[in-house]
């Protein structure tokens, strides 16, 4: 384990995270809020400082293998959570450490979770800087970092593939620097790009930026308390829309943008994607439709929902807790679909469905055929039997950490549904679930236990399970002590 | 495509069933329930003699390719349950077709969920008809056909795959046709031995020997509306025992009659199963002891409803429905893991989870390790990887039809929990769920669209899907036709 490129990576990921506060900052100093002002310019200043320390030498071993990418990832995720939460506790707005860390973990996460009851009761600075932990989150620290700091050495690639959601991480250009940078360049486009949309449907300019984050994000903390209901259909609509687009994977807006149309158009995991969207507003907004005035308000409730469940954002326009049944099954189901890869977006991932179903035509084409080798195609192109493989792996690994979540969160004794759709909505880093922390509830009635657990199930899920499997596994450490110890004796 | 071959098993198949028959009419006979009984020796001598005529000419091809043997199973099992519903509707017990036909799937699958309100209100001629199904289920008729009838030609061991649960056949003997002999003599026997057991306990005879067969099968079809409620504790202990016993895996007692002690403790499922079964009724027995007198009976009602659940049997002594919320989630769980492979019981069965995990482990160390190359092994001997892939295919394929059937389902809007749990109860052939579909109702108030899906999700749980995806796919036919087609432009 390369221990020292550890701790220069959260180093720097401590830098930027106080360096990003400058944002709710400034809000802050524009609503004159000024006491907390002041708690947000500690907290940046220490991070800054602290991370500034850990940083200040660069290693000069830079490889970085794919366990310590993982252990690195889960880390600095650890402890932007840890740092994140402090504004929280000291403003005294979230006194609670659980729930602080709750909080904001839901954020970085974009599950977008509250333990708070009453959302507007937040100061202007806090709730900015709860929208910008989606933002921060939803592409990733660590990317951010790559795209930033020159790092040398070609093992970043590892780095990266431990934080980027997906199976696999395509690299747009041949560098990693430039791959992140081309990332977050897309990202801060659409961002806003939004931010104006909203300005122009006469949204308000804080709600527009804290909406955009955490649309972008997927993450789904809203600055209202009724979340959504209360804007105009017509923002509606413009969040519904880049809900869909922040769900797409990026390396389609990247092939667009350097003009291989073609090659964009070919992408089966966003035409799926798109298709899976449409089929679920077509069959929610025929099953609701006797609950609301008109076609277009019944498909405008619907493709909001839809949409914000797929792409795991959370926001909301309607309690679909009080939908029909078959419309909240869809609704579940779509909670573990989830968005593509490549994407800000969460859940088990559009490609790996597809992969796996390709898997399962494989298998029954060998029942017919028993002599025929099929391998899986993708875009054309045939698919790494390493990637295959590992897709299966991390369905098994995603049910062993639901069930288990799902046992001890019904310790508690809530009903079935609030615990299941609770583990569901955090691992899959959705938000609202279903009864007891449907839409227009909150997760603030968890004991502690339960929150520390849906704590675990949001980390793992944006990470996608293996960097925190690995960080916690007591092998990834043995085997390089041993290595460190053979080493000496010869 | 050998259709010769696929006409001469399933009138094989409609012989013995026809000829099984003979045990519910001696019942009938014992209590005078003459007209029923008439019914049933029509039924049952038509089923003779169609099946005679239908397997009159013993193909000179007895070639079966795996496909074949699909297919085959698939719709031996169709025609099963259409003469096994026959008495039924003609009795005029279960008038209605589809619930004749759902109690008759839900029999021969050995799943046990009922559409009868009122089941002491039937003729003991149906009763034991209804209880037979199990037994007949439970190990499944193809291998009674292959214990029973000489087939020449190596490749029945295919046969006995597409019936026989769990991701991998054992021949214990190099004879399928003495494999399928060894099985049945143990079934009889444990069977025999069962009906011993109870009588001794002072069960009535015609309890006794139902009981068994339900339990023998691990179907779960009782005689009492109370299902074992009322019955002694001396006698709920014993069907504990052997619920669990039937939910061990075959070649375990096969290991131990031919003295191979040292193999068959060395069976990793048989002792993953045991420590789960024990593991489960120690939560549970914690989780709800506040609710009954005493340690015994708390123990006794935990371990009941445990066994009854992962063995997939479905009897109950107690409406688990009102157990707290850990509980029920305990028991919903076990209704996936299932009993061992090469049992009678259902579920995904426990050799698959330990390939799985195993997997999960293999995909960790090679975290840890890029290239390191692990092989799985079980029971000491490295596993076939086509297996391993198979089975990660077969959990993908689970999850499908489970997803599929709960949208079916939900059309109906029940509550989530009724629908979840009652495809669940049906997949993995268990019977009771929670909610409207718990210990102490039925299934009689679903509609005939939700009726329809359940009875797939029986025959799909018990033929482990692939016989029944095989048998509806398109393709298997098409290839035949375009061979048969290809081979006369030749």
């Amino acid at each position: 384990m390369n221990y020292r490129m550890h701790i220069f990576v959260t180093g720097k990921v401590m830098v930027i995270l106080g360096a990003l506060m400058a944002i709710p900052i400034v809000a802050g100093i524009w609503y004159r809020e000024m006491d907390n002002v002041l708690v947000y310019i500690i907290t940046a200043v220490s991070s800054i400082a602290i991370g500034f320390l850990l940083s200040l030498k660069k290693p000069s071993n830079t490889k970085i293998f794919l366990k310590d990418s993982c252990v690195i990832t889960a880390v600095s995720w650890i402890v932007m959570s840890l740092v994140g939460c402090i504004p929280f506790m000291l403003t005294g707005e979230i006194p609670d450490f659980t729930n602080a860390v709750f909080e904001t973990v839901s954020g970085f996460t974009t599950t977008g979770a509250s333990i708070l009851t009453n959302v507007e009761g937040m100061s202007h600075i806090s709730l900015m800087w709860r929208s910008l932990t989606h933002w921060i989150g939803g592409m990733g620290v660590i990317v951010f970092l790559l795209a930033v700091v020159p790092m040398a050495g070609g093992t970043n690639l590892n780095l990266m593939k431990a934080e980027s959601p997906g199976p696999s991480v395509g690299k747009l250009v041949p560098k990693v620097r430039s791959t992140a940078k081309a990332l977050y360049l897309i990202y801060l486009a659409l961002t806003v790009l939004e931010i104006v949309v909203l300005l122009c449907c006469r949204m308000p300019l804080f709600d527009s930026i804290c909406s955009a984050f955490g649309t972008a994000g997927t993450g789904g903390f809203g600055i209202k308390n009724d979340s959504f209901a209360s804007y105009s259909p017509a923002i509606q609509w413009v969040v519904t829309v880049f809900m869909v687009l922040f769900g797409v994977n990026f390396n389609f807006y990247y092939l667009i943008i350097s003009k291989q149309i073609a090659k964009s158009f070919k992408m089966e995991e966003v035409k799926i994607y798109l298709l899976i969207i449409v089929s679920a507003i077509g069959v929610i907004a025929i099953n609701i439709h006797k609950m609301y005035d008109g076609v277009m308000e019944t498909i405008r409730h619907a493709s909001f929902q839809v949409a914000t469940v797929i792409t795991t954002t959370g926001y909301a326009t309607e309690d679909f807790d009080n939908w029909p049944s078959l419309s909240k099954c869809i609704l579940v189901i779509l909670m573990f679909v989830g968005a593509c890869a490549g994407s800000t977006g969460g859940g088990m991932k559009v490609v790996r469905l597809i992969i796996r179903v390709k898997s399962f035509a494989r298998e029954v084409a060998g029942y017919i055929h028993p002599n025929s080798i099929k391998t899986i195609h993708l875009d054309g192109k045939p698919a790494d039997n390493d990637m295959v493989r590992s897709v299966s792996t991390f369905y098994f690994a995603y049910l062993m950490i639901f069930t288990a979540s799902l046992i001890l969160v019904s310790i508690e004794s809530h009903d079935l549904v609030t615990n299941f759709t609770a583990v569901a909505a955090t691992i899959n880093n959705i938000g609202p679930g279903l009864a007891l922390v449907g839409p227009t509830s909150n997760y603030s009635f968890f004991g502690i236990l339960s929150k520390w657990t849906l704590i675990f199930d949001m980390l793992a899920g944006r990470l996608e399970l293996f960097p925190l499997i690995i960080f916690l596994y007591p092998g990834t450490y043995k085997s390089s002590l041993r290595s460190r110890f053979s080493k000496r004796i010869r």
